[in-house]
């Protein structure tokens, strides 16, 4: 590609809206131009790095043996009221009605689309198992759209839908998916890490997140320092610790009268915020469906970890408490809340033990002697002890977020943590689908059985935006040589005024793109510092300047976009460096 | 691709739901998949189709000059509303609301986004001219959807727009445009031909379209039988006949007591249908903006062609008169009207003659002692004559469709009629979005001129449907082999059974595609009619047949999808089949 046929259109200005630097470097790039609110028209240049991570996923896909076909943006309502999820998926939705007011939305996801798919094609185990996949734009109506492509909401996403006779074979299927995912990402030479992941709204038994490492991530990552363990916060677990130490104090009352943080009840007291034990009070459902007053407890130090409490009994839908039904059950105002039911503690019901649960972090359980809210406005209770104060927890469970130093659940070394920005998640979804749209196929015995499911996705257009995250300096985008736009750039020194250079120059691009070499001709005649400015901003890995004092010396100035340094080579050692 | 490892769904049955040879041949070959009306799924056989037109689109106009980038699907209302078109386009445009009922659509064109684009990225004339295309998802809520991808709501569309300094560099272009889709549909192998066109609802000063050539075409094209003159018959002209004969006639009064259509008049009458004229009574408004009534004429045989008629003076918006309205003026029913204001005619007014205006075709204008209605109630006139009986006609016009047989316009030839499918469109656009959405460059002489802009459509998953219209058989598709989802395909006899055939028809098949023919291998195992019946269902160009029997004599049993009987021929004969 000559430079001058095409349209590159760089800026020295650094954009006010974008707060990342990615989102910095692409406009300055001019890789994208914002259209509106979380949606952004692909530039030439910005296209060409998009094709080649479409490219790269496609060939690994294809490669793995999935199957591509191409499902329309625009799905009917009736598919998402079949699984419940017209309701259930949110705000992020985008819904609309059509001239005869039909209900559709813009596809956010396919599980959908491709279960009817399914149960239109597939009949008989024979015919798997099959993994479907499509690179296809999505939208996802964002709250507050953000960071250019990283947080679009109309995004180019591919996913992948896999059907099962059995769950062996899913197993087999995700495996297999988790494999390519590594080999798609390390092709385009990201670094990246597969973490363990909840599974969540989409459901299923399994699930790992693909987090591309940057420091300004959004996503925390914990790793063992010991070992490949691996989790997002969402799922991390937070082990046990050793046994509980005999109860030391005696019980008392401690006069707090403005402090309502475990942070400052622990400065007043001057212990350790270790010592004090948080209590968030919650509403759930009994066993009867009725509602349940709950306390959790963490220690004062640690962070309730939404995910992990809703996955217990009767938890999960559970909201906050009111302050009212806070009062009715603990005769207390926030701040002052405990799980010991003595003193001030009533409840409307005349008999508050009953009607309120204690569920405990496995930290909490293991405490002695610590620090709670006495119920009662101005006082906490210090030399707490379990089974002597108060009976032993209802249920003991990990529903903390790990904080660096934690041990690693698999024993061995610590949790570390690192910043990730998702651009891949496998699930293992099951039958969640199957079941509600009614898939079946017959097995091998003629019987109809409902295909186990797994879905795969990628985010295309954010590993642009993540890969610059990982990959940049103060002069621009450093691209891994998978991603850029061109490998190479032939740079003219005077085109216009020297035929000598214009023609060896030329000729040098020409051969290098005959040899296989991606290679652009920056034939705009910029200035040397304009055009130089802008190759290192736009990221191209390898630099070669065609000149006349290097033409007389035979030599070509090289550099690469990672060097701190060019040097002068000769037409063999341009070659060279390409392996040709 | 080994066909036991792709997804092949054929059917035997027809789809009831498919009116046109296209869709059923879709449906049955397993190509696509109905999700909703006028959405479709596209399979992986049929995604490998649409592939094949994609990248011959991408590569054409990639090598006319033309970058390629990508624009969102969903569009801001405020854009469509700087050019009108957000109440203009009418019901195609799918109008959504986000979760802030901030207003959107899904883009069905891409104008007013690309001169959003253009007027941020284009500042001088040096950037100038440039073609910008995309190859994105359109969507047009269709009040009818049918015939499959043909007219499917969501489809796939190359657009691309130019911006020019001037108009010559625009008619470069143009030219430029249309020779380019000449290549691209000669090199998918498609009959087509270009016709010129009206411009439209799109606006600008030049248009032509490019038809498939196809029995089951929606569109009608007139092409000389003399000349390669080709227009549709919105544009086709039809020519002033020869001059008006003497007056041979007396007026008289008719008895047509139940004859109201001029078939009826001239069979009752026992005369030729050409010696009659047909009034067609509209609004349209005069020079001051007022409602006028106007009679438009053509002869018996002809038909009104609206957009002619539109083009007129006063007429751009004209509609048909209500009954109210042609009482008013004419004092009659319809079915008699008459442009003779004598006898029965009057009007509210009492001056008839100034408030209608008479528009008739030239071939009207060009008739004498003709037959037309009286203006009362079961009569219509005969002998009439235009200067004697009534005044000249205020305006001679071409105001109606051609007809096969009708004089070429350019004097050469008659015109024949064709039908076509309309898979590209090219359009000379001037000024009309640049100065709506004010895009300027500083031209050379550093002066703010607005850029002249072409655009230029190809429906890409249309042309899939087109192509099957012009080239199927009694079993089935028969691609042109730029279409074809695979140019050959190597047929196993009995390969379980048989290890030596399999090994022989792997070992071909590998051959093949190294050797750069796009080669499939059917191991599904199919008894050979099964696998014969889809191999020709889904249209492969060239099957080769391993057998037993074969490679007893060492030859393979080859077929071009065309012929009508098989051939046995040896290894280097299958390699010369492609010029191997």
């Amino acid at each position: 590609m000559r430079l001058s046929q095409f349209h590159l259109h760089t800026s020295k200005e650094t954009p006010a809206e974008a707060e990342i630097i990615s989102h910095k470097l692409m406009l300055k790039a001019g890789m994208i131009r914002k259209l509106a609110a979380g949606l952004y028209t692909w530039s030439p240049l910005g296209l060409r790095v998009l094709r080649k991570v479409e490219r790269a996923v496609r060939e690994e896909m294809d490669a793995s043996g999935a199957v591509e076909l191409l499902m329309p943006t625009i799905q009917p309502q009736g598919l998402w009221e079949e699984t419940g999820r017209w309701e259930k998926f949110g705000g992020q939705l985008l819904k609309i009605k059509d001239r005869k007011e039909a209900g559709y939305c813009y596809g956010p996801t396919a599980e959908e689309v491709i279960t009817d798919f399914a149960r239109q094609e597939l009949s008989s185990y024979k015919q798997l198992p099959v993994n479907f996949y499509n690179i296809q734009t999505k939208f996802r109506d964002e709250i507050r759209p953000r960071f250019g492509v990283m947080r679009a909401r109309e995004f180019l996403m591919k996913d992948a839908y896999s059907f099962h006779v059995d769950d062996e074979s899913l197993a087999a299927e995700y495996q297999n998916m988790y494999d390519t995912y590594g080999r798609i990402f390390t092709r385009l030479g990201l670094k990246f890490r597969a973490v363990a992941a909840d599974t969540g709204a989409i459901g299923g038994s399994a699930s790992h997140e693909f987090q591309v490492l940057a420091d300004s991530g959004e996503d925390a990552i914990f790793f063992s320092t010991g070992s490949d363990y691996a989790a997002n916060v969402e799922l991390a677990e937070a082990v046990a610790p050793g046994p509980r130490a005999a109860a030391a104090e005696a019980l008392r009352k401690v006069d707090t009268p403005t402090q309502k943080t475990c942070e400052d009840v622990a400065a007043l007291m001057g212990i350790d915020l270790q010592r004090t034990v948080k209590s968030v009070a919650v509403m759930g459902v009994d066993a009867d469906g009725n509602a349940r007053f709950v306390l959790a407890l963490v220690r004062g130090d640690h962070v309730v970890n939404e995910i992990k409490l809703s996955k217990l009994a009767g938890l999960a839908e559970y909201r906050l408490a009111t302050e009212a039904e806070i009062d009715a059950h603990l005769g207390s105002e926030p701040g002052f809340l405990g799980p010991v039911l003595v003193g001030g503690a009533k409840s409307a019901t005349g008999n508050p033990k009953q009607a309120i649960g204690i569920v405990a972090d496995r930290s909490v359980a293991a405490m002695a002697d610590f620090v709670v809210g006495a119920n009662e406005a101005g006082y906490h209770l210090a030399g707490v002890n379990w089974g002597r104060d108060l009976a032993e927890p209802d249920v003991v469970a990990d529903i903390r977020n790990v904080v660096e130093g934690d041990p690693s659940p698999d024993g061995r070394g610590t949790l570390a943590i690192a910043r990730g920005i998702e651009v891949g998640h496998v699930f293992a979804l099951g039958r969640k689908y199957s079941e509600a749209m009614k898939l079946t196929v017959l097995d091998a015995n003629g019987k109809a059985v409902m295909p186990a499911m797994g879905c795969y996705g990628i985010g295309v257009s954010r590993i642009v935006a993540a890969a610059i995250e990982q990959n940049f300096d103060a002069n621009g985008i450093v691209w891994p040589e998978a991603m850029a736009p061109w490998q190479a750039v032939v740079c003219v020194i005077n085109p216009k005024n020297d035929a000598a250079v214009t023609a060896a120059a030329d000729a040098l691009y020409r051969e290098l793109n005959a040899a296989g070499v991606e290679t652009a001709l920056d034939d705009r005649g910029l200035r040397p510092g304009a055009m130089f400015a802008d190759i290192e901003l736009i990221g191209i890995p390898h630099r070669i300047v065609v000149s006349e004092r290097g033409l007389a010396a035979g030599t070509f100035e090289y550099r690469h976009r990672r060097a701190s340094e060019a040097e002068n080579i000769d037409h063999a050692g341009v070659f060279a460096r390409f392996g040709k």
